[in-house]
């Protein structure tokens, strides 16, 4: 391709509202403009790598035996009433009516529509499992749509959903998606990791996410050094550091003024902070429950909601604490408390012994409580935020905190949207049972930024080889004004397109500097550069787009050498 | 591909609410499914077909030098503002709003995006020409979407926009874009035909409508049997059947009391229809305007709004008749119009001698007048339906007619667009000028429809060899059971998948009966048969889509034998 057939849109300045380096460099080097708030243009440029990130994703889902259709982007409400996501799924669903005044969605995601076709076409267990995708344009109203397309309101996604007899054949299916999702970051290109995560509102138990890695990533990702644990901080475990088991001492009320805080109570009582057990009030669903963590530790509010098997919980209001508990929020404790209150302790907060809590009385805390000692122990739960540095599960020895940039998402979703819209098929023994789902998005558009993300340097975009939109650059010094660098620039672009090596040869009226500078920004990883004396001796000089020096390389044989760098 | 990998969805019955053929076998086969009124799942099957036609029309756009990109689907209503078709284009723009209330549509066609790109993106008439197209998703929300893909709400387009200096350059660039279409509809191996078109609401006032010739078609085209001519009826030119000169008679007013009709006057005044010539009162962007055309033609609107300039034209009723010109309907004529009342007359009914016509007064006409003579012949246009059997244009013969679907609509443009939104480049002169625009549409997944409306039969479809989803389809009798026949199927459809022929293997557990019915149902252009008998002796049948009898063929060198017909 040469730059006088496919234009480049390259910007000189980085635009002011352009926040992360992805979104800059996207703008700077021409792959995209912005239409609106979260709407984007994918230029030329920006449509070549998007286009190769589909391309990967395609085979590999055909590679593991996925079948492509394409559902409407359109949904109608009916399908979502079904399902009880109308309602639920808040206001990034972008809700619509037609002229007839009907009610449609542009959808976020497409499990209401594939479990209506599904529940149409498939009768029988002879025609499971099987597995459909997309890939598709799709819309999330986004309250404050930003980072150019890694927030955007319109985005290009990948979305798989497999249909499975029972619950074994669910899991192989996960896990063919698994490698499939493994394979398809691999061949991308990119430095990637697949972790533990919540499943959201889409629902379902078993999910895994996959974090392109980046130190701007939005997600901490804990991961074990001596091990494969990893999981997205939301749903990361650790036992956390061990709290020293004391020899059982008496239990006594203290009065403790002005220790409404876990810091005030433990100064005022003189203790360390893991030795106070705090309860904190949360509601689940709109429903009070108190749990109990330790005092170093913070609550991790997804965890409360799977303990509490609540869609939704949030720290109750001090007025909300005080209605459900009768008392002031700072002196609520595990004695004493309302029947019927849901209660919880995490798992390292029912290891505490001689523990202070509150004593459920205005101003007065219990010291040296035991747990069933003094007060039974409530059913107990994983509750804590892990954090970075301490002990990873499993003996896997210690967690390490990365940043990553979640780019898929498989989950095991089981019956939920079966049982909802009944959907059914016969049997073995001639039984109707509903279908076991998974479902599996990539965000398609989202890779591309995450890939800059993690792939860029002060000059611009270092693409991966397999997503780059050219693979060589190739500029001839004043190949207006001189024949044989025009000649063997041009032919130099034949041969490699010949070769089914994308070129894109700068046949553009400027100076080298500015060529230079754009093949950088738009980050092409091998640049050829043919000079009128370089060529007299039959070598062209060669950069690659991570190297700091030139190198001359024979001019002859040169396409030869780079397809041998390329298949590297 | 194994038919146990890509599910078949076929069905017996005859959906009750398809309502051509082409629906009811996009439903039969499995291609498609109703998801709701005018929006279809492209099953497996059906997206096959549909990326068959997408590639070609992307190859030949790329071939043309045209660059693609990705404009978001849902668009800022300001843009449409600018352009004043916000409120211009009617119930058909889906319009939305996002949870800001920002008002949004789903776009059915990108003018205001691309014009909004290219003003911010072309500087300079060294930037130009340049072409920007994409394929992609769109909607338009039809009152009564039927005939399945034919007329769906959501649809796959291929729209291309191109930038030029000047009107010289435009129409190289719709030169380009013809020819292009040209090519696209050889490849797809369908028989189509190009046609004068009018531009509606898009603008502009070249333009030309690409039809796939069945006879079901929704559009009349009338073609000349002796030349190139081909126009939609609606903007077809015919000079008409020849009136006979009469030698000029004495012009009188004549009482005619209840002839309001032409037909009553005919009768009344014992005249044939073409020496009568009739007044019809239209309103023309709300205007009132009187056209004359002969009593034995048909006014064509389409025609009658651009002789009038405007946007939309229609008949006037009684009341606005009466009120524009004081005389009741049927009395009306050309002598003694109120003055400033915009009248033309049709070519053909200028060419009348001692005609009769309304005389302003109610029961009275006139008889023997002579344009000219008797009152000044008003501006002439071009205002009669063109008939079949009548001469075509510039002696090319007769006209023809025959029926299309549109599936292609280029136009120019102008500067319809880059003038309300001020999209100007510098010129060499460095002077802002308008670009000049023209616009270029292709109907992808109408195409698939279209497809299969001219090409079908009692069994099923029958695809075109480059849009069929599969090339060949191979069955083994009782393969199932007999190892040699299932070894022999197997490798036929490895041996097909190596030489780059996409084969369908019908390994499903079912009687041939069925599997021949499906393969001829779904239009597979090639079948071949593996029979033990047969293959024992070296032998497999053969049978073409449109082939009625089997042929043997050597089962050795099949392959080959098949991959020369792939390349008739």
């Amino acid at each position: 391709m040469r730059v006088s057939q496919f234009p480049l849109f390259t910007l000189k300045e980085t635009p002011a509202d352009a926040e992360i380096i992805s979104h800059q460099l996207m703008l700077r080097s021409g792959m995209i403009r912005r239409l609106a708030s979260g709407l984007y243009t994918w230029l030329p440029l920006g449509l070549k790598v998007l286009r190769r990130v589909e391309q990967v994703v395609r085979e590999e889902m055909n590679r593991a035996g996925a079948v492509e259709l394409m559902m409407p982007a359109v949904q109608p409400a009916e399908l979502w009433r079904e399902s009880d996501r109308w309602e639920a799924y808040g206001p990034e669903l972008l809700r619509l009516k037609d002229r007839h005044e009907r009610e449609f969605c542009f959808g976020p995601t497409h499990e209401e529509v594939i479990t209506d076709m599904a529940r149409n076409e498939l009768r029988s267990y002879r025609q499971l499992p099987v597995n459909f995708y997309q890939i598709q344009t799709k819309f999330r109203d986004e309250i404050r749509p930003r980072f150019g397309v890694m927030r955007a309101r319109e985005f290009l996604m990948k979305d798989a959903y497999s249909f499975h007899i029972d619950q074994a054949s669910l899991a192989e299916g996960y896990q063919a998606m698994f490698d499939a999702y493994n394979r398809i970051f691999e061949r991308l290109g990119l430095s990637f990791r697949s972790v533990d995560a919540d499943s959201g509102s889409i629902g379902g138990s078993v999910s895994r996410e996959f974090h392109v890695l980046a130190d701007s990533g939005e997600d901490e990702i804990l991961s074990a050094d001596q091990g494969d644990y990893a999981a997205n901080t939301e749903l990361a475990t650790s036992p956390g550091p061990v709290i020293e088991p004391q020899a059982p001492a008496e239990a006594s009320k203290q009065a403790t003024p002005d220790t409404e805080t876990v810091a005030a109570q433990a100064k005022h009582l003189n203790l360390p902070l893991d030795r106070i057990v705090k309860s904190v009030v949360v509601m689940a669903d709109e429903e009070p429950a108190v749990l109990f963590i330790s005092g170093d530790d913070e609550l991790n509010l997804i965890k409360a909601a799977r303990a509490l098997d609540a869609e939704d919980v949030r720290l109750a209001t001090g007025e909300e604490a005080l209605k459900a508990t009768g008392v002031p929020k700072g002196f609520i404790g595990p004695i004493g408390l309302p029947e019927g209150l849901a209660v919880r302790v995490d798992h390292r907060a029912a290891t505490a012994s001689n523990f202070s809590s509150g004593a459920n009385e205005k101003d007065m805390h219990w010291i040296n409580l035991n747990w069933d000692r003094d007060v039974a122990l409530p059913a107990t739960a994983d509750l804590r935020l892990a954090r970075a540095g301490e002990p990873a599960p499993e003996g896997q020895g210690t967690l390490r905190s990365s940043r990553g940039i979640e780019v898929g998402h498989i989950f095991q979703l089981g019956t939920k949207y079966s049982d909802s819209m009944n959907a059914t098929v016969l049997d073995e023994s001639g039984k109707d049972v509903p279908m076991h789902m998974g479902c599996y998005g990539i965000g398609v558009s989202r890779i591309v930024a995450a890939a800059i993300e993690q792939n860029h340097d002060e000059q611009g975009i270092i693409w991966p080889q397999p997503i780059a939109p050219f693979q060589v650059v190739i500029i001839g010094i004043g190949m207006d004004r001189d024949e044989a660098v025009r000649e063997a620039a041009e032919s130099l672009h034949d041969a490699f397109q010949g070769a089914g090596v994308e070129a894109l040869l700068d046949d553009r009226d400027a100076r080298p500097g500015v060529k230079f500078a754009d093949a950088e920004l738009i980050g092409i990883p091998h640049r050829l550069v043919i000079g009128k004396k370089s060529l007299a001796n039959g070598k062209v000089e060669y950069r690659g787009r991570r190297d700091s020096e030139n190198r001359e390389l024979d001019y002859a044989g040169i396409v030869d050498t780079l397809v041998g760098k390329l298949g590297d």
